[in-house]
């Protein structure tokens, strides 16, 4: 036992697969050197003596994981859910994400996106910035210090409609240099991913420089795959050789050669199904921002069926919602109707299901990260569900409230690899 | 001008149509007598000197409606939402049902009902309550409290699986003797309404005395309408010579021979839309319930555009929120995903028609109500809405951050037919 152990006592719950939850009433989470060492119903032997906080009647769970989110749309969020998505991006995305050239506004906005990071139940996210440099740098210092672990992405793209959104010849030789900068920032729990728009926004030269970045410095790579039937056919169109929309990243090294999260894939064909399984990519599913965006609805039930590795993505703005808690609603709600309207036959996502993926299925991204199995970072939320529980409820019934009802008002405290991150006001552990 | 006059200063959105919203930055909403003498950019000569309640950067928009809701079902919602229908009935609607036999029970479930629609952003509301005629009349007498006006329905049903649940051969006699003492208890704001749980759970007899009773009273009437297909496909079954589910109450005189709203109306074929149309039938559509239970989106579409009578119900708990904010965001979802997955080419609902259907929409089932137009009831909600704004939104901008991300601490104050029936802890207009 070392000084960097101690324990949490409180009602534990976390994934042990995507269907199978384990719920442990008044158990002990064990920390040790920011892993778990194990979820106790007592507390072992070998574990006497540890200092334990006591959180009493609270919830413990793993911190969530966003796989998918545009920082730079924060602001923005909740504007035009009623729009179609090129009038929502003309309206709304490109001129919003065109400010970014001003460090001094970047600093604004992401100050704003990180701290609503800081206090919501996110412990881990892979972030979308734009084209700017300076200001990406601003948004992974930002970051460091709301306590999350985090890829953020300076995004890629030298084909673009809008002038001021479209990098030029150099697109390539900003990245490496951004690259540098970053490494030189010293950041401990930011690191960066590469980041092609999506392949209509990228030359062929500039998806080639990127594999060719990747392959080198070992980075992962994160873009978006499938979104949307006139995507899917764009994407076709310009690469007629490729098998699918998938196949184009892979020809360029950009599909698993290093880890590789891809966004939305509600629209693969089998073949793009198996080449995301072969080569381990991981998928993002975001089920509000693919309503509110028309997409569609990923077809989750089959990817979980076939082992592939998923997550939730906010997506914001194409979700509205940055709170985890809403994507697990989401998630849910989603393949409902899908199964409804579709009459596919699936079995609708259940409630361990979408916890997972909020959980274990994202965080797989990062290590053995998003559950309480021994080995995992020790990423823990604190959660005060009075205001949401009733006496008689039992301890599944308990989170499937916490998850439908309460708001960040609900975190007491968060853990990252086992520090504290962020303690609300007024929250104590006896 | 009278002292019943007075004035309400802030920025004022209604709904003048289903498309159009009316945005009065800073304007003044006369109310007299209750009801709404008129929206005003400056107060006009004819109401100078008139007591004005400045609330300054507070939004001032209709209260809400919710056309369908289980008041029984509130305790247990957010459990289950990943279940079908069938498994979720029996886990948890009948069971709780079955407790409101117990008066000392139902007050407390009640209560806790009451005190969120006091709290809420709603300010009418049609509710099923169960078979049971004392717990209904408590349920009566806390809305009556609560400060909205409501129609509340002791539910009438002799068929059900569940012994409990299922009324003998008193059930008409019961529902006129529940009638008497809810006219006997002398409240002013809660009327009761006929309520058939639906024509499966109801033998013959009961709905012909139902209808009677309709008519003899001139009573308003609730009940369910095409949710699913089973439930089609069983009516259909029970009923070979009639037209169509919704025929069945026509014959028996529930079905627009006084005002009548039926919740979900997902699967009418077109003569069942004819006859809603032909006979004025209010339809509640229940977006967030439809999806839970994997019924399908309503053709929502479709029936703004025959000119049809369309308002939101939250059907709490097949919908887990109360909150019609969170109806207008899944209005427009469900609409969303019913364009993308059936192909149809319809347009998805704008905001203005969903937040229409939460207001005008719905509130039309209670006479002049749900908007700021002349002569409107003045049900109005104070909001204040600085933790969703920021300085360069305009009012159609708040409005919609205003709804994908208040809650009830956003709620100021809230006037039913002119009077406060809410006043938030600190809230104060200058």
């Amino acid at each position: 036992m070392t000084q960097a152990a101690f324990a949490l006592r409180g009602n534990i719950i976390y994934s042990v697969s995507p269907r199978e939850l384990a719920c442990l009433p008044g158990g002990y989470l064990v920390v040790d050197h920011g892993r778990v060492a194990g979820a106790f119903a007592a507390l072992p032997e070998r574990w006497q003596g540890l200092a334990v906080q006591d959180w009493g009647e609270a919830l413990l769970l793993p911190g969530m994981v966003d796989l998918h989110v545009h920082a730079p749309q924060y602001v923005f969020r909740g504007l035009g859910m009623d729009l179609p998505l090129l009038p929502w991006l003309n309206k709304y995305t490109f001129p919003e994400e065109a400010r970014y050239a001003d460090e001094a506004y970047a600093h604004t906005a992401y100050s704003a996106f990180a701290d609503a990071l800081r206090s919501g139940f996110l412990t881990r996210a892979v972030v979308f910035a734009t084209i700017h440099s300076a200001a990406t740098l601003r948004l992974a210092r930002l970051l460091e210090q709301s306590g999350l672990i985090a890829y953020v992405g300076r995004v890629s793209m030298d084909r673009c409609d809008v002038a001021a959104l479209a990098e030029g010849e150099s697109a390539l030789a900003d990245e490496r240099a951004w690259l540098a900068e970053l490494a030189a920032a010293g950041l401990r729990r930011v690191r960066p991913v590469i980041t092609p728009r999506f392949v209509p926004a990228c030359s062929p030269e500039l998806l080639v420089g990127l594999g060719r970045l990747a392959a080198e410095s070992g980075l992962p790579v994160q873009s978006h795959l499938s979104e949307n039937r006139d995507e899917v056919a764009l994407v076709a169109e310009m690469y007629p050789q490729s098998a699918c929309y998938g196949a184009v990243y892979d020809s360029f090294g950009l599909f698993g050669q290093t880890p590789t999260v891809m966004a939305h894939c509600v629209h693969c064909p089998p073949r793009e199904l198996d080449l995301l399984q072969q080569n381990g990519v991981f998928i993002a599913h975001c089920p509000q921002s693919n309503i509110n965006l028309t997409s569609g609805v990923a077809p989750v039930r089959e990817m979980l069926a076939r082992g592939m590795r998923v997550g939730l993505g906010s997506d914001v703005a194409g979700g509205a919602h940055l709170s985890p808690l809403r994507g697990i609603q989401d998630a849910i709600a989603a393949s409902k109707l899908r199964a409804a309207l579709l009459e596919t036959g699936e079995k609708p996502l259940s409630f361990a299901e979408a916890f997972y993926l909020a959980t274990l299925g994202g965080g797989a991204f990062f290590g053995s990260v998003g559950s309480f199995l021994p080995g995992c970072a020790a990423d823990i939320l604190v959660l005060d569900d009075s205001r949401s529980r009733l006496p008689e409820h039992d301890l599944f019934e308990r989170l499937q409230r916490a998850v439908y009802f309460l708001d960040e008002r609900a975190l007491q405290a968060k853990y990252v690899e086992g520090q504290a991150v962020y303690r609300a006001p007024g929250a104590a552990h006896s």
